[in-house]
């Protein structure tokens, strides 16, 4: 895992002001910055996606991808994760390619894959549509979760992840996901340049744990609330989503019609629920 | 321009104690958010690209994106750009979906995106091979860029650049991307949900203001500077990029290896130089 920061060359500049007009001094060291590389994921050596992630955790990062995109319904369908023998010009291997092999019998679904993608027709990008495209791919019915959680458990979330942020006190440069008890018992925490790669590693790694659907769990996240990361919290079948910062307007309209509790600038003492209040005993 | 924010009902909660345990006190009132709808880029009818973006500049942001993906040249290779008319369930159009068509003469260059899409081959995922990918298609040798800039100037740039922003006041969901002289000066500043969207929407600006390549100028980003965000710094030809945040390793290697001056954390009155340092007078 030497791979999640790296040091490199640096000059720390202070601007400060003189009797003639702005100075600034500048001191070289070495700074700690986050890891960024390529990962491509094959399934059965046919090549479905590339994303720029944090190397590790990578066979959870492509099982909870393969999971969250619909294309496998659970990680039984997975029989091996390997990591291809690539070579960077030096002749060493890169890690940066991870090869699924599928169960017999499995087969990979692509058609949600494919509508929501550029050979789409022209509706088939309007916001309602991809929030319907969701709701017919999902397995999980996350609006009959009956699980309640604490407001005062949830509002304390975000400190409870960031306070697990290892590689991020160093770097300042990743973002985290969190998977939680409805008590706030913290279960994985995944750091990873790409927000949406740290939520499929806890996802994948949650399937490979058997917790599928996340029913009564509680997905925390460091920063906005996008579609895509509410996308993921529906199809892992997780009752509600926590974001340190704000939803978007797509984030808002899946949660409501999934029935996804979601809850943004949780900040204690404070939150705002944009979605499913019910769960928190409020409405 | 009224749908870059979007009013959604909201519950506000605050956290407190009382004798016998915690209380939750909640208050509902509307918010303010940043819209996300998909825009789906066509060149020519043909389906190019879906992102997630804040709807607004859409032209720009098509432009931008054809341009720094290294699909187009110059914004005089695009003929007409135009919002289709696409519609959505209550027969109102979208404006989600743009075609591009070109001019007499040109042709769209996919070779970049295909190599570096997920039909490339297992070494062609690596780092060094997607930085070597950029240098063998930008048009610009940003490294021979002679421009010299101040430090006092650099380091209070993202205040520049925060004092803008006015959709991210109201809803804290939007990235920004601006562009600036070499004296601080702010000749545009774009807002999205996606902080790749927000540098391709100015870009596309720039491009159709005749601007390009942007020697001299400065790009700044409200966030982090991942590889993608320097990729079309590069293909714009700026010689600067300034994040409020941190650098990844693979953006620091792209910046040391064009000879595009990167710098991080710039808060006044501090930043931290992670290539070409020279342009500042530093080294």
């Amino acid at each position: 895992m030497g791979r999640v920061t790296k040091r490199v060359p640096s000059t720390r500049v202070v601007v400060g002001d003189a009797d003639d007009g702005p100075v600034a001094s500048a001191t070289s060291r070495p700074d700690t910055v986050a890891v960024e590389e390529p990962l491509a994921i094959r399934v059965e050596g046919r090549p479905v996606s590339v994303t720029m992630r944090t190397p590790g955790d990578d066979f959870d990062l492509a099982i909870g991808f393969l999971l969250t995109e619909g294309m496998l319904e659970e990680a039984a369908q997975v029989r091996q994760a390997t990591h291809c023998r690539d070579e960077d010009e030096t002749g060493s291997p890169t890690f940066n390619v991870v090869d699924i092999a599928l169960a017999p019998g499995t087969a990979l679904d692509t058609s949600r894959a494919e509508r929501s993608s550029y050979t789409s027709s022209a509706c088939g990008v309007c916001g309602k549509t991809s929030i319907e495209a969701i709701r017919a791919t999902t397995r999980y019915a996350v609006a009959r979760d009956t699980a309640v959680f604490d407001p005062a458990v949830v509002a304390g979330l975000p400190e409870a992840l960031r306070s697990r942020q290892r590689a991020f006190d160093r770097t300042g440069g990743l973002h985290a996901a969190g998977l939680l008890t409805a008590t706030g018992e913290v279960l994985a925490v995944r750091e990873d340049v790409g927000r949406h790669n740290a939520v499929d590693k806890v996802v994948g790694w949650a399937a490979r744990e058997g917790r599928l659907p996340l029913s009564g769990h509680i997905l925390v996240v460091s920063g906005r609330a996008s579609f895509e990361l509410t996308q993921k919290a529906v199809m892992a079948g997780v009752p509600m989503l926590v974001a340190v910062s704000a939803p978007s307007s797509l984030a808002v309209e899946l949660a409501t019609e999934a029935g996804l509790t979601l809850v943004g600038f949780a900040r204690p003492p404070r939150m705002t629920v944009y979605a499913g209040a019910h769960r928190l005993g409020l409405a």
